[in-house]
């Protein structure tokens, strides 16, 4: 399979400049040896907005006119109606019946279409709309723009941090970490590069085990509360993290729940389950982690605010 | 009065760099022409670090062996054990009896000399070491090299922004405001810098309209929860008030409450009830000030984990 390059991510960073957040390196307070990168700050709060950027870039005139569509309520629909309406090309989001009514007005107020359809009716729609309209799906992860553009995260770390030894990067899909992970070992070839999963979402470990695919279904996943983490990888995703991941580790909820208070107080920073389990993973399997400069990249800040309010007393 | 000039500001900010966080220009969501600067991010969860540096940085080298010493167990406490450890230089910082565990250990864990008095005997005591061992006093706002530190703001505002309009600047004692106009009115005539201040602590309004210091006294500024700006400007800040800042408008803790709240949810930043009075003048009392491109200064994020839940909700 053709992988990612870092010239790739190279031509992503070119492409995003203007839209998307530099995000600075955040010394910690609390560990001498660890640094945050805190794409909690990106303007829709998350990671996401790079690969959607990149993506959106990426069209070609006609696709342009035609338009982008997604199926998400969550961080990635967001990111892509942002990285839109920034380029002025036209958008459908796809989201299902019951979502967060709050997400769903955060997409609407960016003056991108909504479109509401029963859950399984999702990808159907999107599809659908594909095809009827010629609009481009740009789906979360599943693609070398996004995994690209993603990995833009990783060519900064490096910039900023020359002499790096170890990045920390959550896993869900694998878009984040297949890009970081190829910009990484290709600047610096003596870091190491460590995906953390939830306990409750570890399918990306069992697939890197088994070489393929292993998919746990959303009726296991749904426990983590780290919902931005609860797919498994794809065929392109687990290619890349098959050949440049050089680890991966797993933490508790009660350890995510601990790294999020510790970076509410300590770091002033607002973030989201899934973007605690790299730090989670420094404070909680620093046994499992190899030693030296690390990075952990926080990925997002949109929370809930009652799961933020529970964390605080910690 | 010989004021700190912009030349004493590009100093300061190469004695700084290395240390302080170069914080980024955020885009906020809500408001096209808003701009948030999150010193929330320095090391020590405030703009301090930059004054506190760069007086450490000033030291001569019999000034840096004798060490430095101040009266604040709040932020500029922090700053300057920070900044101090940072440089190897000897650091005691004065406590009142009752100061807050949370933070009094926080400095403690800095590795610097803490000595604790009853409330009353905090300035006497500052200068009794003074006196004996000759370290030198770091006060937090009536001072040169503080006033240039925290200058450095308004360098990085205009460097990021260069057609800024209108810099709103939270005023406490005025170090941060002394600095920030002093930058902003050389390098960007054309922008206006603007003030803003408690209602329940208007003592700079005051002090600027009457041309002369105005002191409030605490038993009326300790009723805003905006714990940072109870203080009164001295001489050497209401004159560089006098000079160069535009004007100053006043929010309510109503308003101080609301824009928190905002900048937690909808900016993902952790923030103390003073670094919130810049945003809930442009929130709340827009009608009183220029209209333009905009930079809100969001000073800390050194907040009681009990107020912050107290905001989650609004």
């Amino acid at each position: 399979m053709d992988l990612v390059s870092v010239e790739d991510v190279r031509g992503a960073a070119e492409d995003i400049a203007g839209v998307v957040l530099r995000t600075p390196l955040l010394r910690t307070s609390w560990d001498a040896d660890l640094w945050l990168k805190p794409e909690s700050l990106q303007p829709v709060g998350s990671f996401k907005l790079r690969g959607a950027t990149h993506a959106v870039a990426r069209l070609t005139a006609a696709e342009r006119a035609r338009g982008v569509v997604t199926h998400s309520s969550g961080n990635h629909g967001l990111a892509l109606a942002y990285a839109a309406r920034a380029a002025d090309v036209p958008c459908r989001i796809v989201v299902p019946e019951g979502a967060p009514a709050a997400k769903v007005d955060r997409i609407r107020a960016l003056g991108v279409e909504v479109v509401t359809v029963p859950p399984p009716r999702r990808v159907p729609e999107a599809e659908r709309i594909v095809a009827e309209t010629g609009a481009v799906l740009v789906p979360p992860f599943d693609d070398r723009r996004i995994i690209a553009g993603q990995g833009t995260i990783g060519l900064e770390i490096v910039e900023d941090l020359p002499d790096v030894d170890v990045v920390l990067v959550p896993v869900g899909g694998g878009g984040l970490s297949s890009g970081v992970a190829t910009a990484v070992t290709a600047l610096r070839p003596a870091a190491t590069v460590i995906g953390v999963e939830p306990e409750l979402a570890a399918d990306t470990r069992d697939s890197l085990a088994a070489r393929s695919v292993v998919v746990w279904g959303e009726d296991r996943t749904y426990r983590t509360t780290a919902d931005g983490l609860r797919l498994p990888p794809s065929e392109l995703t687990l290619a890349h993290l098959l050949a440049r991941l050089d680890g991966i580790v797993t933490v508790s909820e009660e350890e995510i729940r601990a790294a999020m208070g510790r970076l509410v107080r300590d770091a002033r920073l607002v973030v989201e389950p899934s973007a605690a389990v790299a730090v989670a993973a420094r404070l909680f399997r620093r046994d499992e982690l190899p030693a030296g400069r690390t990075v952990a990249v926080v990925t997002g800040g949109n929370v809930d605010p009652a799961v933020l309010a529970s964390v605080l007393g910690r």
